[in-house]
């Protein structure tokens, strides 16, 4: 079998030296394996709505995928750190949530808690390097990590909902995705944010230049967007703004 | 033989997880394709510039290259999806111009307007990922995706000029590329923009600290610059700005 | 034995066609070659912030790590190219100070100056591509590159301090960096900076929200940090900026 292909999800950012020592610590643990940079502007120190954001892309992933996401803004607290399998996927993350849409989406899954105690060299600051990412290095190779069993409902945000009724994402192009998936919605008609009713549409090309409308984006999510224009600027859009699905 | 690399230019950005899902849809067909992310801000949604701009870049690229180009306002819309060989090199792009340029440079290439009726599950807004890339990892891996021949005059874009007199790339650091191949001007002395007459120089150490000038850049297009500075800001320059090449 | 991966240490930021025209010219050497982009927002053509820098990123990076680092102001000038080899790594990069840090650092070393005469198609804007990438790509492959030795004294930088009371870098989120390696301090308790003291701690999760303090980062340099906030901003920093550290 091939090895699988390691997926950052992050809100480090492309600046830094960061992302680079990540995949750094994964090739020097094996030289074959292979590392996509999903994602590196997961919602700022926000676990809340990046949980949704991943829970939405990981459909589009892979089967042997083996995901490492770090939105942590409790690094260096007490907080535990976590491993989680669903399908043949593999997520190792902190517990503050990141992991709990996805977990609670699956029919089955399974947990552990990670030994962090035992990783050499854990810098108070830098768990992706120092801890994330060598667990998914020795689980991408076969190897078993130090790990304790863990109930799903002792996970962080182990009771949220199945969707947020909120924006989760401003994407650079200033379309705001919500964290409603449209498949369990069902047959909606319009989108209600900031006292406007938007309607919705296929996509981009089906509206006029400088019309604000809400579509189902490409990886399934309720989208607010306005075509060839920033909808978030127009709409004063930020994340966790709340929005309204309507079904007339 | 081994794999072609695959090389992806967009006008995506850095940001959200769009390149990521490109990447990962290739690493899914074949763990062995490599890919090299070109460039990711290609003038947006701005095909004209673009086609230039990737011309120029054409010239660098190893002989079995692949590219995946996307910079394609017309999503979702009836735009034709296309397939180009040139030399040994494939293109896969949206049918808005954007391959029109290094086409009419090639003496000799095949052109094919894609089947994308053919491809499973189209999202109506991200073709890079559901279509482009998907081609793509079929031609490096010898497949043969379904497409039907097309001629060279039918592709939007077949009239344009093999230069353009204009800015059509404005890098990080303010130097704005013109969309003039210096090999074919020949021996040119100056460039006139935003009524200044800029001399030519052969690169930043040899002009004066604050000092505009015209070089020809790495790329070999014609570049506006200024010597530890933005001369797009000096000059008050945005894409599509006029300029003209003086052999005097 | 498996090909080392090459590290690319460079101020070109993620935009533009840079970075991926020199991983392009290090596949089409060999396929196998694995790169990894380890900081591209590094002191803009700053090579003595920058030197501060890759001495402690340098420290993470594996045993046999080819590093190609280009901040890079006087390109195009006369200014040598060389190639470091210190413990089992290697670096190629501009004469401007920015190996000499670590350099000075390792106990042993050798160095030479890469005789760019003999390389193919030298444009005079971008060395990255048809310099610096070449040679470590023949590094890479066990190739020997034509170059002369080298006495340590001779480089530029050969006489800058080890550590550096300055500001080096200011990442994303705001935090600054300085160029004191906390191992070579020892036992400090605060730092002085913009006429503040800036008491030791941990990490950010053990001061109190929109707190300013220092702590020693993730690569062994002492950061300035805000937790919650951007610490550039509160005080004013930028690169260069005068730090000093208190043992009281």
């Amino acid at each position: 079998m091939p090895l699988p292909v390691i997926y950052f999800f992050t809100d480090f950012g492309v600046q830094g030296p960061y992302l680079g020592q990540m995949e750094s610590v994964l090739l020097a643990s094996c030289q074959d394996i292979r590392v996509v940079n999903l994602m590196s502007d997961a919602p700022f120190a926000n676990p809340r709505g990046a949980a949704y954001l991943l829970a939405a892309l990981s459909r589009y992933l892979p089967e042997h995928a083996v995901v490492v996401a770090v939105v942590d803004p409790g690094v260096g607290s007490a907080r535990k750190a976590l491993c989680l399998h669903v399908g043949r996927r593999w997520y190792v993350a902190p517990d503050n949530g990141l992991l709990s849409v996805l977990s609670a989406a699956a029919g089955d899954c399974s947990l552990w808690e990670i030994d962090s105690s035992l990783m050499p060299a854990v810098s108070a600051s830098f768990h992706g390097r120092d801890v994330f990412a060598p667990v998914a290095g020795m689980i991408a190779q076969g190897q078993v990590p130090q790990m304790q069993p863990m109930r799903r409902e002792a996970m962080v945000g182990a009771s949220w909902p199945s969707d947020l009724e909120e924006v989760i994402y401003i994407d650079g192009f200033g379309n705001a995705m919500t964290g409603i998936c449209a498949s369990r919605v069902g047959d909606f008609q319009a989108l209600e944010v900031a006292g406007q009713v938007l309607r919705r549409a296929t996509t981009f090309s089906s509206v006029a230049a400088g019309e604000l409308f809400c579509y189902v984006n490409s990886i399934g999510l309720i989208e607010i967007a306005l075509n060839r224009g920033s909808a978030a600027e127009a709409l004063q859009l930020g994340i966790g703004h709340a929005v309204h699905v309507s079904r007339r």
